[in-house]
């Protein structure tokens, strides 16, 4: 015999979730791609060979609609049961976009989750009200800068911390390319930075947050966490292309961390660059970052140097706060581009629930940081923002 | 002040490590996208506010050629202070592919490293070579397949690798979507597999390894990778896409694991399916496998149900053995397929040092596994293989 007949699956509840994905080609190849994708992602076996009984009838994808869009795209929903993705978040990215990543034409739009797979996760420890409240502001966006140039030494961030915390800023991460280089050190900066931070905010009276980044060794990032946090870290930045999504999972859910999570953008980008492929805005840089403990996801913001278009942050925003049964929502932190000038369309497109990042433009306004900050804490006041609206 | 006048970057060695990119349009902007790399992946500062003195000469990326090629793109290659990459994997990664990674036009071709670099980084623990020796099989291709489909139980995933192993396959791998799953447990289906396929050696006098998979939570690897390795797994598969490079490389690295590591091309396929973005199969399914310690890099082999040319297959086996310092060539394991009319091209393209996958085919052949097995085992013996050539 090759395979049991009627092979009785154990453990399945009949519960569901739903993965909408947008496909390439004519109704015929539209047809084909959704049951192929029924397939690859579950049994990875040939449809004709695979076992009657439970495993044809549960546990392979099911086509729950497919419809043409205007765009002349089809649009795939399809259903797994929620066993098929285990218990863990990787097991889970493995079902809804695994082998079918490497196949041009399909594109992951959107994941509609019920409560007992959203059970298994945590989301976002903080969310934006976790947030504000440890920043102790609640009625504009936040501001954030990130240290940089690489290359610096850790006394020369540390002072920079410091300029910037005094102007205001609700929260200084490292930029993302600060690792542990001789330089400047993850230790020593993260130290330095911490205390400058520090320093500041009893100047100020504020409450600002240094976001160190723990982008590290796979073996060292919960350590590199927990020496953060007693160092005085107000948070974390990771970047989920880079260690995986399950690693920011595992630091969100840390109660021997217990920091607020910055998500970067780095090393993925390229799921979301071609538009008949990948993954959406809207998933990748929303629901994901909030599966995965993000509190803020950063991503390129429209009009800056990279190509996102403002209805694509439009969709992040979207999925950062759509409902997701009990996973809180996570701050947009779309970052670079920002100018007076662009002040009422950012408005427009964000509200006050966002996290701003500014980087180059704080340091060319003048050769004054902390009164750069103050000049860009200003955009963001409530009153500007009524009075623009 | 803004910022240290001519600040000095301490710890640099003047080694310098080098990236290839293609890039996509005319003269002006391909120099544009050159200039904007060695800016965006270092220290993604305004350049004309970047320092003076180290930073502007050492830290910032430096374009050390770019040419128009036949196809109309350009060839860029840009070189990196080696302190820029700081002394880890996740660090490196960012630097040759951060934040470009979200801007099309823009893909990662190949990595030239000098030792000073290479030395920071174990590569395959066992290398072809080291996989042989676990197998004892010198002078033909190994022969592989995946335990499937999702929904069988332990014991019938058990009595499969049973059949398998008795016909002689190399190595039995876990499919890449069998996880924790209620009806396929974790523990209980390595434990029950693993003691299946030494049953069969026994008869045989044969090494076939069983892999299991433990792309699993980021904070249960290590501990799955002991488990499996106690419960008699002969190596290990992961998704790297999923976990993240640096997780791979750690697991690589383990002393008290000790495994080779098949690695799984599970969610990042993006990175590869736009020609013109991404990084190209040569350097994601070759030289970063080997960066991040794996022993055997799976794809899609040409001809079967995804889109990969002969050609990209070719590049894929140039960057598993291309020289690299003292990192051993890994295997590429193509997988799907195979049919024997295939087996004069799939010769011709790897000869023997290759890992072939088979997966559906071995079901399809007869209802007798242990036979199929039998079949395409011979397909692949040496004095078939010399007939051929």
């Amino acid at each position: 015999m090759t395979l049991p007949e009627r092979p009785a699956v154990v453990g399945l509840s009949g519960e569901r979730f739903r993965a909408v994905y947008h496909l390439t080609g004519d109704k015929a190849e539209a047809r084909a791609k959704a049951e192929d994708i029924t397939i690859e992602q579950t049994i990875e076996f040939p449809a004709d060979l695979a076992p009657e009984g439970d495993i044809r009838d549960h546990i392979i994808g099911r086509i729950e609609r497919l419809r043409r869009l205007k765009s002349g795209r089809w649009e795939a929903v399809i259903s797994y049961a929620v066993e098929t993705a285990g218990p863990d978040l990787a097991q889970f990215l493995n079902v809804i976009f695994g082998n079918i990543s490497i196949k041009p034409g399909i594109r992951l739009m959107r994941l509609d989750l019920p409560p007992a797979l959203l059970a298994r996760f945590k989301g976002p420890r903080f969310g934006r009200a976790g947030v504000r409240q440890l920043v102790k502001v609640h009625n504009r966006p936040l501001m954030c800068s990130a240290l940089k140039p690489m290359g610096l030494s850790s006394a020369d961030l540390a002072d920079m911390a410091y300029r910037f915390a005094l102007g205001g800023l609700d929260l200084i991460k490292d930029d993302h390319g600060l690792a542990n280089q001789p330089f400047s050190p993850f230790q020593t900066r993260v130290e330095q930075c911490a205390a400058a931070v520090a320093r500041a905010n009893r100047e100020t009276g504020l409450n600002c947050l240094y976001l160190p980044n723990i982008t590290a060794p796979a073996d060292k990032i919960a350590a590199y966490a927990r020496f953060a946090r007693d160092a005085g870290a107000g948070g974390l930045l990771i970047c989920p292309g880079i260690v995986g999504f399950d690693t920011m999972r595992a630091l969100a859910d840390d109660d021997g961390v217990n920091l607020p999570i910055m998500s970067h953008p780095s090393f993925y980008g390229s799921m979301v660059t071609s538009p008949r492929s990948g993954i959406s805005h809207y998933a990748l840089y929303g629901q994901l970052q909030r599966l995965a403990g993000a509190d803020m996801s950063i991503y390129p913001n429209f009009g800056g140097r990279f190509s996102f278009s403002v209805d694509e942050c439009r969709s992040i925003v979207a999925g950062t706060q759509d409902a997701m049964g009990h996973l809180k929502p996570c701050f947009p932190a779309p970052g670079g581009g920002m100018t007076m000038e662009k002040v009422p369309l950012m408005n427009a497109v964000y509200g006050t629930e966002v996290v701003y990042l500014i980087g180059g433009g704080l340091h060319r306004h003048s050769r004054d940081l902390t009164a750069n900050v103050r000049y860009f804490m200003r955009l963001i006041q409530p009153e500007r923002l009524e009075a623009e609206e």
